[in-house]
């Protein structure tokens, strides 16, 4: 199975990166953005064994938290499919 | 309304951050992590008058095929809300 974890800035954060995007968008003709914030998609293949264990969800926030998000300047969402 | 772009290394594309995060999962104690993948999720905030404009959806496919991703290594997917 797939997990997904969604690891974005926070929103008081600011996010250079995705005002450089919001710019280049703009120099090149996109008109009507407003803001562009960009953020990670981290897709996590677990095995069938490991899949069905009970303590999952637990184990995917314990990775965020320990490895994927910096939890002082990143919110994280996981989704598991 | 806010467009969300997703973009990922296609899969035939070796993705040397993704295989890192997996390994230190696995030195981190984290077991039956197979492999993983990491991509950018860029969300863009599309003001009001912009918003209901009938080409937006060719409009942000444009985007994502000249700036959002690098096709030639990249596969994108675009989403509204």
């Amino acid at each position: 199975m797939k997990a997904t974890v969604i690891v974005r800035l926070k929103t008081e954060v600011l996010d250079v990166q995705g005002d450089a995007v919001r710019r280049a968008l703009g120099k090149l003709g996109f008109e009507g953005v407003k803001g562009v914030r960009v953020g990670k998609i981290i897709e996590i293949e677990i095995d069938e064994a490991h899949a069905k264990a009970p303590d999952l969800p637990q184990r995917l926030k314990k990775m965020a938290d320990e490895m994927l998000a910096n939890p002082v300047i990143e919110d994280y969402e996981v989704l598991s499919s």
